[in-house]
């Protein structure tokens, strides 16, 4: 590990619990006007159009726009389906930017103090560049930059996002490690020369999760959380 | 002011004393290998090359860059010029990064500090992102972001420099204000909307510095320092 100069870290589900964040501010929001459902599988399902949302992008079909932008859309679709009246545009704009305010994880904070003592941490989200400011202000998540896709101006797991990441760092790949509780972010990153580190976030989809919940081969690191990783790489 | 939300800081000369950062680092570099000379000004001779070689990028005659590439051959064209005679590749890349390692005015992390409560921080340099950070953590400037020209691939006072990094905020021109020791930074920025706040650095330059003494007219904010901005800002 004696060449990682920086740590490039995925957030949503890896730093903060979109989940549960996410389900409590629909409810916040939408229970006082008399609304009642499941907030979290509301939540999973605003969640599960990210991907493809992303996909219009990667494959050229859309041009680059910004992840507030996406969450606002995939919003207005998730409130349809979902057989919820139309929303004034002000809850839109508030629940878009519920994705400012999520909470991290209980280890997350402590754990990227001690890294940033001897790496430097960058994000490297697909989240736009406002959205992981506010973010890391509302968290306290002690960031040295705000990098990713809105900056590399292409989503992960494209490689142009994490190697254009890299060089604004001015680092080969190798000299970064991403750091991500997901097996498919971690393999993109691995293909282009970044070092791995597996986090294991077995709740991010709730109590009933079967993804990720272990590391696929080939990561430099799996930690059962960011304290472990920090003990992991002598920090 | 009540709707500026950024403070987008100029950093060489504002936040950073480069000349007497870059004076001793010749020296600490060079006066053990023989060489004797006027440090200071072998740091102005260096930083008069500054603006002349992003010019090049600015009027198209030359792709961008990132300044890091510029100090360094702005570094060797210096040593000819002064009869220095040829570093090794050591010495040369130990110097560029001394750019680095700049140190901040003493009211900056104590200004800055204080003004994160209220706004979010932004460094708009023609600085590149791996300097910025590095300098960060050496400093301790708590930013909460690292923009400008890299990010912008823009050299400031270009209008796309300034107007790219509002729209990564997501805010308005208008919603963002420079803070720089220099007028033309500040004109620059106030012809596309920025509101601007000038702080004096009367010794930048050395004890008979003649240009920046007092700001040109059309500033919102004109400070001694940053603990003076940041009253003025009520925070």
């Amino acid at each position: 590990m004696d060449r990682v100069h920086a740590l490039c870290f995925d957030v949503f589900g890896t730093v903060v619990d979109w989940r549960s964040s996410i389900a409590r501010e629909l409810e916040a929001a939408l229970a006082p006007v008399g609304i009642a459902t499941d907030w979290a599988a509301l939540a999973d399902a605003w969640r599960a159009r990210y991907q493809p949302a992303m996909e219009e992008i990667r494959n050229g079909r859309r041009s680059f726009v910004r992840l507030d932008v996406l969450h606002r859309e995939n919003l207005v679709l998730t409130l349809e389906d979902a057989g919820i009246p139309g929303r004034d545009e002000a809850t839109l704009d508030h629940l878009t930017r519920a994705w400012h305010r999520l909470l991290p994880w209980p280890d997350s904070v402590a754990g990227m103090t001690r890294l940033k003592r001897q790496f430097i941490l960058a994000s490297l989200s697909n989240g736009n560049v406002a959205l992981m400011v506010n973010m890391a202000r509302h968290a306290g998540l002690p960031w040295d930059v705000i990098l990713g896709a809105e900056v590399a101006r292409a989503y992960k797991p494209t490689p142009e996002a994490y190697l254009r990441t890299a060089d604004l760092l001015d680092l080969p790949p190798h000299g970064c490690m991403m750091v991500a509780a997901h097996n498919d972010d971690l393999d993109a990153a691995r293909a282009v020369g970044f070092r791995t580190a597996f986090v294991a976030r077995p709740r991010e989809h709730g109590p009933c999760q079967k993804t990720d919940l272990t590391a696929a081969p080939g990561n430099d690191i799996e930690a059962v959380d960011f304290i472990d990783l920090a003990a992991k790489l002598d920090c």
